[in-house]
């Protein structure tokens, strides 16, 4: 399925994990996991497992189903009719026993869930990649100067490594809220309006050993733990938390990718050049321009992440749903959830390959900070020089010298040193002052603050190894 | 292109005019728009004509061109490639006469105003089928009373004529928006910055018989003029004016028909039951329940308009552009105006299918009227009582007599009788408010607001056949 | 601060939470704080506790600071010197001790952390008032029956417990979620560029008997613990993810209780009148129409939380944040996260007081139960008839006989009974046919589903007190 | 009324339009403006309008207004007591003949209106303001060189004239939408229901010398008339197009100088230092670093645009408007316009004054030009090495040039030079390609560009002083 406006989209696992047969064999899955289900409580037959196991979503007519689906406002109730054709041809009578209790909306909001699932543990495993790399950009660059810019404005020096924990920080948050979220994902399984009326009057009529209720329940939790889901104590057909919540998990993670990417727009301009996109042959040119060496993938992810906040505000529209089925707002959550899904997908696949084709330009760093000839210093000086003289006079002596260096083009440090000369400050202070315009020097608390962000991220990695050796 | 998450989408005209082979055609016909545009102003050789004539977008290879995009960024740079070798293979030498001065932007920005402009018009037709039903409409129901609803209560009576004109009003009003903006839809034409450089080099080089300049001029007027689209005295690379335009549209109009269907889904309410949606077989139906007419369509609309306003924020967030092309803000329109425009496309062609099959329930509108014994005309004999008591007397005697009514289960007309008796009011006054009671006499200034709303109907009806017959 | 335009607005502790006099209190307790974790530190002198305890947000000029504010771009930079002016009057030299290896952007933050966890437990406590009326609504209709509505028509009969129950649930998450992005708010620390140089310099100019890096570490946790705020492993200039947690829950929370609203105008349609606002004298009123009760509370929360989307991903939005500190991103997100806060504040109260004056009249639930003469018992009786004719057969038997009921206006149990008797249906499935349609009988599993939810309700009422206990 | 969180928001004469005093006297104005238009159709005594004259939005207790809003859910229902009270208090009987014929929504939308018509001509005067600097700007930097960027990448030469041109432009346009959009701003008057059914029963008992048709329609046209507003042919309670039409001007006007602001910032970057904002004393500092000259004003503008799209789409999603006045969505519209409004007035006056500030460093311009050692030219030479080798090779072998210059740290200029030589191209061609490195000759067809946007502005400004002339 190429996609000509979604140079990013043509990602495999992408769409294979959200295309029209992903769906498909979703709601299949969703509807055989049921049936599993209704068998094991004994409400329907032994023998229907063997037709359900040979039920397949590749055996469907996907067109026919999709076609059929305007007629009743939902691709399940053709889908229902499929299915029990294809159930009768396996064993007559076995469409009875397909679709039991369930609504349109439990197999449909179920399918989501199971596709989240799998599409949270596909971004997930994109983030833990993304991880790798930058954890070990942040070790290597623990003490590379560069000049930290705020409002655009070169403000003072920092460590090239403290930027790259700072994005691995973001980024270890943001797999955290995708994990916790894929961790709760409901099954739906309410029945036509929630109270499963249909599954205990079946279960009364087939079940005259047992309690519905003992019956019911037992459905209930075994189809969730069929498909891996939650199951939850009530339905949310009309509690849309459960889309919500994963929704904007992914939304936080493209809003995470999508900063870093912007940082690397930022840092690959011309005229800054610190760390670059390592292109393949024929990437990043221009169709006019030979010379052009275009970040692609970082202008991409932060087309993506710029589509998530419109796409999650439908979402959360969506959540002012009446009655007990709404008229629309369950209906357009479908497309723009599987849109979201699908940026999230391509973006976190993307943002891992960037990561790791960045080249960091260690040269250019410390030649940007010499840029302003010290200017970049001040609020260091003035660090120094307040202890001396009092945090005001500090600050107003260093603006003053400040100015006058930036208008005289010389270098902040000569301006500083005659001022502090004529005022009369000691030899030390101004050897101190000298002194202080040294890059390596100023890096602050940023050693120890990388610690911090590897020590989680470590932590995270045997957390996750951990949990991986018991599943 | 089944969709199985988009009942709607089955419209092949929606599919038609969106999908990537109508991309792919309208990239094809922007680049030999201009190709003759510079073979017109004596840039390139007369001989290109036959080849442009028989460049073929469905002669290239869509999937290659769309995995090739990624490296990029865009589709047009592999497209540049594949059509220059077409051209090739028909004339050597040919490449050279294909993109001349144009950037990719150039390319893809035209092609999507190409396609906005066939959208438009699509959409534009279905309103107009959709006025043409509501007119009908209107004028039947003039004097049909039905009560109006304020805030979900019952208010007081009118007449459904005037709910229809109110519905027509809005889509005249849409369509001239949309009509607007496709009108003024303009071709993108600046290089790579902006400045037609490459362009004006050529012109210098190829036409040394005129000023360069009065070939550009030439060149840009043609390649516009080819496309039937408007020529801007300056490129838009980062002026997404028009992008905002066409977008802001179509989200009108979603929003226009999402209210009519609105509408739709709350009067076919059981309880309600004054207009349903007329349901094929197989139609309307439930996967559990035998008895469910559920008005699809209009549920299908609503969910259509609901994703408009998300969509329509993203892509004014993309006028945040910098420099002269931006890293982001433009890749992040591409997907989300295609979406926008199918549906917009597909939910206007249901708007009219939908208000072609209202089925209108008189009988159970003036039930409805009757509801709440008498309390719907309280405005009413208010304002008649007003005449003799004053406002505030005559506001505060109706409302007291409403709650006694309401709470003793009788008719309003009866309570205000006897409280007008006791309190000595005349014969006439009593049998004036006895009579306000009727709610055909109740209709106000409807008929004449009808009127007002299918005379600009009919007006605007005449000027599209002028309009027609002129083209 | 009366609001014209805002009537659920008069909230006074909405006022209290987020007005300029809220935010002033919280940034001077900020500066204060950070005042006390560097004197905690032996970075400050001691005597400055003294002077800090002296400072109070009520003796600044708050007008003169917001004016002040337009300069630099943000109301830290004036406060600043405002709040140093006077400490210098409390005590010569002390406002060298005030701000220490700050940034503006540490401060504002910080700020919005300290009034976002105000906030946040102000809704939970809202939440809880909400949660116990509806537990109660749950538990005393657990047997009422309604009927349950999708897409607008009546479908099948429930419990209105259930519909309480469903609403109590979704409550408790939101609680939760809200909850939990209460507990994971972080103070805001990194100085300028994030590698808090300044305080380190300080460190080691002042405490020459420790590491800095030690004694940096101290003043980080004393800071947060302070505020009681968590002391996050690094800044978060740029890194967006507490804002749009917090932001997100209470966007979840408007929209859970915008869907428990929505619920209660459609039920309070004149036509469905099943559930009403109880209002007080001159409440729910018109200026036109005397007998006018309409359902204000519910409208306007429903208006909130039609705002919530659109605020949200204005945050979302401002994820994508460059440099150190980025060129608007941040500035954006002040306004929005405070209306947000605002209305998430006046519109969870409103649904504490609007669950609390809840009007069930379960007699009007009976009446709409019987309007369709019995369809609505369709699926009921298609599950019983399927397990004697097959699940196919008895839908097709059931579908027939309404449309025959709904065309010939007779109820569906005469028809069906009639359709039974003239197939040769034995007598016994023709009695349970007949007397399937009793309403108290077609509850389903609701009563266990209640029990559920009601167990979590008062699980986490417990813990809540329990919670409260220790604190 | 100061606003700590909102720096730009001192300006007075947003507050001025927007705050609760302008819209309780624009509240005032509409009710008096319906109240004269009914003496005048003489179904109100001569007396009112003394009366009428002698009401005053001051006289009234607004707070007391706000406060009790709560009740009927709209603050029109107690300024309409008030008023009526205030009548009263000048002549008995005097409060009959006030809101006659109008439901709140009538009051509330046109005095929405009203103010949007302050509202967009306080908008288009300050954009005014704006273009008049920019035309400036254009002029005088017609043949300035700077580079131009793509994807954050230096791409080729223009001219610095013509992007403030297409600023220019896009300015233009956006005035143009404001302008459209606030001469097409409706009153709204439809009573109750829409059908003004009161006024109409008014206009029979008051007026029985005259059809009530033509009676009504007189009041309709009179009192749009008196408040510069259009007569609409109906109302549009939920017809919300006059809504988002002005929205959509103010969300475009965002996005326009919004992306210009944007611009500033990228070339007031310390790196690029091409343009920058003139800041005054105390302007552009930081809490923190004594050096910074942060562009403020640019900054804020950029976080006002960042706040429209989600306002916008906030709006609407209110289209989506149920029965004669809907349930919420009607009510979300107030404070989200009002905030819209703000938002643009406030960012539009200080763009007007950014631009009013830049400073414009032509020399760095230059200097930045050259920092690529010629590949900027490579579009340039690329072209014309075309002529002779055909656009393929030229291509080919200036992309392979620029790899090795840029790999060997030599200009690009040496390099081409030596690659012709040894190709054994003329001397002609080779003195062409050394010459095209030259900014100067490189600026394509921009002037006439500018020309061509420059004469537009002339245009308008004309048309303008016209218009104003004429008025």
């Amino acid at each position: 399925m190429p996609d000509l406006l979604d140079p990013l989209g043509q990602e495999p696992a992408a769409q294979r994990l959200t295309d029209d047969a992903a769906w498909l064999a979703a709601l299949v899955d969703v509807e055989r996991a049921l049936t599993r289900a209704v068998i094991g409580a004994g409400v329907a037959p032994a023998w229907m497992t063997e037709v359900t196991d040979a039920l397949n979503a590749s055996d469907l007519d996907a067109d026919a189903i999709a076609s059929e689906a305007r007629g009743g406002g939902n691709p399940v109730i053709p889908l229902v009719k499929h299915l029990g054709r294809a159930a009768e041809g396996l064993r007559a009578g076995a469409s009875d026993h397909i679709h039991v209790g369930a609504t349109s909306q439990d197999i449909l909001d179920t399918a989501a869930m199971v596709i989240a699932a799998r599409v949270g543990a596909s971004v997930s495993a994109s983030l833990s990649e993304l991880a790798d790399r930058l954890a070990t950009l942040a070790d290597a660059h623990r003490r590379t100067p560069i000049v930290g810019r705020t409002l655009g404005q070169q403000a003072s020096p920092t460590s090239f490594g403290l930027i790259a924990a700072s994005w691995l920080s973001a980024v270890l948050v943001a797999r955290d809220r995708v994990d916790a979220a894929r961790a709760s994902l409901p099954a739906q399984f309410g029945g036509a309006v929630g109270n499963l009326a249909v599954l205990t009057e079946v279960a009364r009529a087939r079940r005259t050993d047992a309690p519905a209720e003992a019956v019911v329940e037992a459905v209930r939790a075994e189809f969730a733990r069929q498909l891996g889901l939650r199951a939850p104590d009530i339905d949310w057909h009309t509690d849309r938390m459960p889309v919500v919540t994963f929704a904007g998990a992914l939304a936080e993670v493209l809003g995470v990718i999508g900063s870093f990417a912007l940082d690397i727009t930022v840092l690959a301009r011309t005229e800054i050049g610190e760390v670059t996109e390592r292109l393949g042959a024929g990437e990043g040119g221009s169709s006019a321009m030979p010379h052009k060496r275009n970040p692609v993938t970082a202008v991409l992810i932060v087309a993506a992440a710029r589509r998530a906040p419109g796409m999650l505000a439908t979402l959360h529209g969506s959540m002012l749903a009446e009655d007990q089925r709404p008229s629309g707002a369950w209906h357009a959550e479908w497309q723009t959830l599987r849109d979201l899904e699908h940026a999230a997908l391509t973006a976190t696949a993307a943002a891992a390959s960037l990561a790791d084709r960045l080249e960091v330009d260690t040269e250019q760093m410390r030649a940007n900070l010499e840029l302003t000839d010290g200017l970049v210093f001040s609020e260091r000086v003035s660090t120094i020089l307040a202890e001396s003289l009092g945090k005001r006079a500090a600050f107003d002596l260093v603006e003053t010298a400040s100015r006058e260096a930036f208008e005289t083009h010389r270098p902040l440090r000569v301006v500083l040193s005659g001022s502090l000369s004529s005022s009369g400050a000691d030899e030390q202070l101004r050897q101190r002052v000298w002194n202080a315009f040294e890059p390596d020097s100023a890096l602050g608390h940023a050693d120890s603050l990388i610690t911090h962000v590897l020590d989680r991220y470590r932590e995270e990695q045997r957390d996750n190894t951990d949990g991986e050796k018991q599943t």
